[in-house]
């Protein structure tokens, strides 16, 4: 194939000797080599069209001939530095701040949701002249090493907690501290913060920041929970311990929840944080992300006496494109399409899942939706193998990509470009029902198999053949 | 004009309501509205062109045809992450390497340099399991909270030094502690650092990290320093302390000295970093950096297990735009551009520091060339107030984009796009021949006035107009 510009043996081995392996690979055992995209398909290096339900990034689907035409117009005409006086950054910033509560008036542009979040970090600190912050757990708010500090999702995993770090609980009436049958779980959790907040002054110490954990934390990891509840309480906590509410909308914002252009704004219309950092769809692909925050302190940081200049942050083209996303966003309705597509997408996994034990629970706003698969539905344990095995079929049968995500992996998660359509949403809902009623009828059928059944999913095919039930069927 | 959506003054009310202050605008009290640019040449909206000495980051020329081709064809077809294979991310990693020392043979794509160096700390710090830091006086490496705290030139005046970084002098044999007179200046600076890691040592400490005191700080911040010296002797020291030693390239990489493809390697081919980051001009303004390491730094990152996954980093569009970049600077030979044109503007402005007493020094590489301006040649004392009336008197009167920079802001820097011609270089010498000759004779002239002169520019023009002498064609 033209598109091709190497085998597909050549380009996998090329990216094992020169690509950092610590960068992994989508299905790592059999990896797809993608070589075109258009909308909410991907097509492989032989045609093979492969349904999307991943890329959150390519917001507004991919390739979309506007955003390319808006990004080829700019790149001819200019591509230089914030430094020089452009129309594009600031009318860029007034559509952003049209969309936004009137105290979200400053902006600062820059390539990435991490050094959004970064920024965020020097934002607040200079504005509150506090150190520490609270976070929620498994939080993560990117790669960088001031974000790593602040992700209990990754600093478990590598250097630990810092003493300046606080982690309040998850707010996640599935698992958590607090469940369904609760009176007031909302309530009950935003006290957590509360609580966390007089255990760090106990110990002389001052909070700066604390993300949300609502808004950010539950809707975007939509594995972990699926109830957002007194953002409200909690700002009011933090505020009044001299601290600033930053909302992580990296992954939730423009449009994803459906009703709301910021998830933040699913707490009502008078919540208002007082940064929000924003990233991932906002250039459709391109290097885009930025940081909003309020005029006192946008003024505490400039009053340090410290240039910040992003070298790329804010150019000409990141801001065009950026336009353009916004445009296709409005022009196409796809807010309308989230919330209609992502509503009729729950509403198939709730009926699928009066049919299938192994659903313990589905959560999500608009184009955001969580199947979490468990083994035993009492006991809520995290059927993480079997979630990789629907991944795997969904893919090798019916080349739907779709990802994993949670504590456990346990989560089967959309997140698809937002002209993902009704028909996707079904045929997707169609194909995992296939799946679990084959790996239930085979439970059953073969149960002394189950227990390698569910630690893996490439030895079942021979299992069937080898134990002479026709089940094949169900399992290619 | 069409290319002009807003009129000037509404641009920069918008500016200033909408976009944090912290970020400053050249020549802030008149700044410049930029709305088109092509090869070395800006043009603002009433198409006035100015020559640009500024954009290094525009690295073959403004809005260069090949790479907005590369882009918008590749935009057209795909853009996902790299999670996915994709002949694109190892092509380019492919063509990287054969620019390196064979032992730099993995990379990491990135989208900024600060984001490169972030992460360089984060490999150097897994792979050598040590905390400190050493980075020279002066050095800047990124606007990231982890490198502010490694940046000098940051840390100063923001929150200080911490205590696991430790600042060597800086090896400036204009004004340092070992100057031209000195015997072996190259080796002194390098016991510099032998001496800094002992001291490390006494205190329990121990080193992972320095970044290139030689290849780095000085040729790229040539307004420091400007000779390069014993940087095997560095690396030795710092390695045999355990550490690695990164070579942060983001400025001078990619042709920029002329005479090689990275600054590190005027130190020799037998000379190899441990790390190389690269940022700035990789992308031609497109946000892409990278960071290039040996296997066994990578190894030793792959096996924290932890997954380091960058959003935008390596995506197919910001790698067909490196590759394009690439080819821009072999097929128009601009490094043989940078050699020639580099050592006439030296030649010049050589010729130049015979006639002006103000020219303290000259220094620089390839197209990275500064000019030091000092009140008195003997002391050496930084004319700072000159050096921004020489920037400001070439923009107003001669539409030629310069900057300054050095602990005094008293170097006049060029770093032009590097398809700066003879010509160009010719026309900026000359025209600061004419304005240092106005101030000079002015000073002289004048005499009473010279106090008033070189605090600032603005009413200068209006001295002369009162004092009746006939210099308002020097001035002006």
């Amino acid at each position: 194939m033209a598109l091709e510009k190497l085998r597909k043996e050549e380009t996998l081995a090329m990216r094992k000797r020169l690509i950092g392996q610590s960068l992994r690979l989508f299905y790592s055992e059999d990896p797809v080599k993608i070589v075109r995209a258009r909308g909410q398909y991907l097509f492989d290096e032989s045609g093979k069209r492969y349904l999307d339900c991943i890329s959150n990034v390519h917001h507004v689907g991919h390739c979309h001939p506007r955003i390319t035409k808006a990004a080829a117009a700019q790149m001819e005409l200019l591509n230089t530095n914030s430094r020089f006086l452009h129309d594009n950054i600031v009318l860029y910033a007034d559509r952003l701040a049209a969309t936004l509560p009137e105290r979200l008036c400053v902006f600062y542009f820059v390539n990435s949701g991490s050094e959004a979040n970064d920024l965020a970090l020097r934002l607040s600190r200079q504005y509150t002249q506090h150190e520490d912050v609270i976070v929620i757990d498994h939080a993560y708010h990117g790669h960088l090493m001031s974000l790593i500090d602040i992700s209990p999702y990754k600093f478990r995993k590598l250097a630990g907690q810092k003493e300046w770090v606080h982690v309040a609980p998850l707010p996640d009436t599935y698992r958590g501290i607090y469940q369904e049958g609760h009176p007031n779980p909302g309530q009950a959790y935003a006290d957590t913060v509360k609580d966390l907040i007089e255990e760090v002054h106990s110990k002389g110490r001052k909070v700066h920041f604390n993300t949300d954990p609502y808004s950010f934390t539950k809707i975007c990891d939509i594995q972990n929970s699926h109830r957002y509840t007194e953002t409200h309480g909690v700002s009011r906590y933090v505020r009044s311990a001299g601290g600033v509410f930053v909302a992580d909308e990296v992954q939730t914002g423009f449009g994803r929840v459906g009703n709301h252009f910021w998830a933040f704004q699913l707490q009502g219309e008078d919540f208002c944080p007082d940064i929000v950092t924003m990233g991932k769809p906002m250039g459709n692909g391109h290097p885009l992300a930025c940081v909003a925050t309020t005029a006192e302190i946008a003024r505490a940081f400039t009053d340090n006496g410290v240039e910040y200049f992003n070298t790329f942050g804010g150019n000409p083209v990141s801001c065009a494109i950026g336009m353009a996303v916004l445009d296709v966003i409005e022009e196409e309705d796809l807010r309308g399409n989230a919330i209609r597509v992502g509503a009729h997408l729950k509403d198939l996994l709730a009926k699928l899942q009066t049919r299938h034990e192994i659903i313990g629970d589905i959560r999500g706003v608009g184009l955001f939706v969580g199947l979490e698969l468990v083994t035993d539905k009492e006991k809520k344990t995290p059927a993480t193998e079997r979630a990789a095995w629907v991944v795997k079929r969904l893919k090798e049968e019916h080349q739907i990509c779709v990802s994993t995500d949670g504590p456990w992996e346990s989560v089967v998660k959309f997140k698809p470009p937002m002209c993902f359509s009704m028909e996707d949403a079904e045929l997707v809902v169609q194909c995992i029902d296939g799946i679990l009623t084959a790996s239930f009828y085979l439970a059953e059928h073969v149960a002394s198999f189950y227990s390698t059944l569910i630690t893996g999913g490439d030895s079942l095919f021979e299992l069937c053949v080898t134990c002479n039930s026709s089940l094949s069927g169900h399992c290619v």
